[in-house]
C-alpha cells in the first residue's frame, strides 16, 4: 500500500444503503481508506446482473446520524457502480478497490448468476479495478466482525498484489465465531442444481399466482467447491471472471461441420 | 432425430410474447416440433439473469389469431423457463431443446451478462436441456428468415449430437441477405468494454436524473470473437457455460498465502 495517500474504495451492495453489513464495512474501513458509498436505495436481491436502460436513474444523497454517508440509487447494484464511475466520479478519480457487501446470506454455487452482490464486483472488474464481493453465509442475524476483518485484510492484500486482469473475487464467510474459523480456502463455484418448487396460490379474486420456493438438492461434496468450504468452516474465496465462453466446448465443437 | 415422435421444444425470449422474432421462430418450427411458448408479457431487455423472488408470478394464457399460442408471464426470461418447467410442466414431460429468441438486436461480448435472452438459455442448460439463444444483430427492422432457417438446422443438429453437459450456445446472425452470409464461425465472447456516458437531465420539478447512453470503444478484431465474426458476415456460435470460476486465476492464486 502506498503510504502517501489513503486508498480510494467504492462500497456498494444489494441489500440497500441502510443495510447493517454495508455499515459495518464502512465503519471498519474508514480509518484506512477514503470511502465512497453508492448503493441501492432498497433491497435488490436476485436482480442478477441487471442494468436500468429504459428508465431514468435517480440518485440522491443519503445521510446517517445527520452526516453525509453516501449516494442512494434507485437501481440495481450494477447501476450503482456504473453511475458512480461514469457520472458521479466522471473521470476525476478512480477507485483502488471496489467492494460489494457485506451481504446478509451466502452467494455461492449457481446462485451467483442471480446475485446482485456479485454483479457489482463484476462491474468493478469490467472497469479494470480490483474488486470483490463478500457475504456472510447465514440468513439468521449475522455477526459481521469476522467478515469485516477479512475484508480489511483483503484490501491490503489486493493493494499489494493486485488481481489478474478481468478477475474478481467472491468471498463467503461461514457464520461461526472467530475461533471456529478453520482458515481460508481458494475454491471453485459449485455447479450443484436446485430442485425448484412453485407454490400455486389464489388471490382474493380467485386468480392463480405462483411463488418460487427453491430447495437445493445435488450437493457437491468436493472440498474445492465454495459451498463445501463454508460447510467445513473455511472462508471461501472464489476467483471469477466475466468471460462465459466454454473453451473446452469450443475445442470440442471445432470438429463439428457447421453450415448456415 | 427420433422418428416416432416430434421433439418437444420450449420457446421463450426477452422481447415479449408478441415479438415478431418469437412468432417467426414459432411458425418455422411448428411442422417439425411440438412447441411450448412461455415468454414475458412485456419487453424485458437488460434484466440480466434476474429471478422474481419477492413477488408472486402471474401466468396467463395468451392467444394469437383467436387460438391458444402460449403462456405470458409477468416476469423475466429466467422466470419463464423456471415456472414453465417446475409449475406448468411439473415433471410430466421434459423439453428436448430450449430456444430463446429470436432476439431483435445482437447479444455479444460483455453485453451477454446483461442479456435476458441469454439467461433463458442458461436456465435451460441448468435443467440439463440442450439450449441456445439466437439473435439478429441489428436494431433496424430485421428479416428473421436466415435466423429461423439456422434455428431449424441447429435443432436437428442438437437432436443428433447433443451438447456437452452444462454448455449452451449463443448464436448471433448478421443482418445480411442470405447470399451474403459467409458461413458459420465458432467464436468466443468478446471482452471489449464500453465507454459509458450518462446524460444528466432535470425533471419538471428541477430534480436531477441520469440516463445511460453507452458506447463501445475497445473493439476486439480477433477473428475468433463473436462481434468480429458478425462484422465479417459470419453467423457466430459461442459455446457458453454457467461456471464463472476463473480456473487460470485459481491456479495462479494458489501461491498466495491466505490467512483469515
Amino acid at each position: 500500500m502506498k503510504e502517501d495517500r489513503k486508498p480510494f474504495i467504492l462500497l456498494t451492495n444489494d441489500d440497500g444503503i441502510s443495510a447493517p453489513g454495508l455499515q459495518a464495512l464502512h465503519e471498519a474501513l474508514s480509518d484506512m481508506a477514503d470511502l465512497m458509498v453508492v448503493a441501492p436505495s432498497g433491497e435488490m436481491s436476485a436482480v442478477g446482473h441487471a442494468i436500468t436502460l429504459s428508465d431514468p436513474l435517480r440518485v440522491w444523497e443519503f445521510e446517517k446520524d445527520g452526516r453525509f454517508f453516501g449516494y442512494a440509487v434507485k437501481g440495481t447494484p450494477a447501476d450503482c457502480v456504473k453511475v458512480a464511475y461514469w457520472a458521479l466520479l466522471n473521470g476525476r478519480r478512480k477507485w483502488d478497490v471496489v467492494i460489494s457487501g457485506i451481504n446478509h446470506g451466502a452467494n455461492t454455487g449457481i446462485d451467483i448468476i442471480y446475485s446482485g452482490t456479485v454483479s457489482a464486483a463484476t462491474e468493478g472488474a469490467i472497469l479494470g479495478i480490483p474488486s470483490f464481493a463478500i457475504s456472510v453465509a447465514t440468513f439468521r442475524k449475522p455477526d459481521f466482525s469476522v467478515a469485516v476483518d477479512f475484508a480489511r485484510k483483503m484490501v491490503n492484500w489486493i493493494l499489494d498484489h493486485g488481481l489478474p486482469a478481468g478477475v474478481y473475487l467472491n468471498i463467503n464467510v461461514p457464520p461461526l465465531p472467530r475461533e471456529e474459523i478453520r482458515g481460508v480456502r481458494l475454491t471453485r463455484q459449485s455447479l450443484a442444481v436446485y430442485e425448484e418448487r412453485y407454490e400455486v396460490r389464489r388471490d382474493p379474486r380467485n386468480r392463480v399466482y405462483y411463488w418460487l420456493a427453491g430447495e437445493k438438492v445435488g450437493v457437491e461434496s468436493d472440498d474445492e467447491v465454495d459451498e463445501q468450504a463454508i460447510r467445513q468452516g473455511f472462508i471461501s474465496v472464489t476467483p471469477l471472471h466475466y468471460d462465459l465462453t466454454s473453451y473446452e466446448a469450443l475445442r470440442e465443437l471445432r470438429s463439428w461441420s457447421l453450415v448456415p
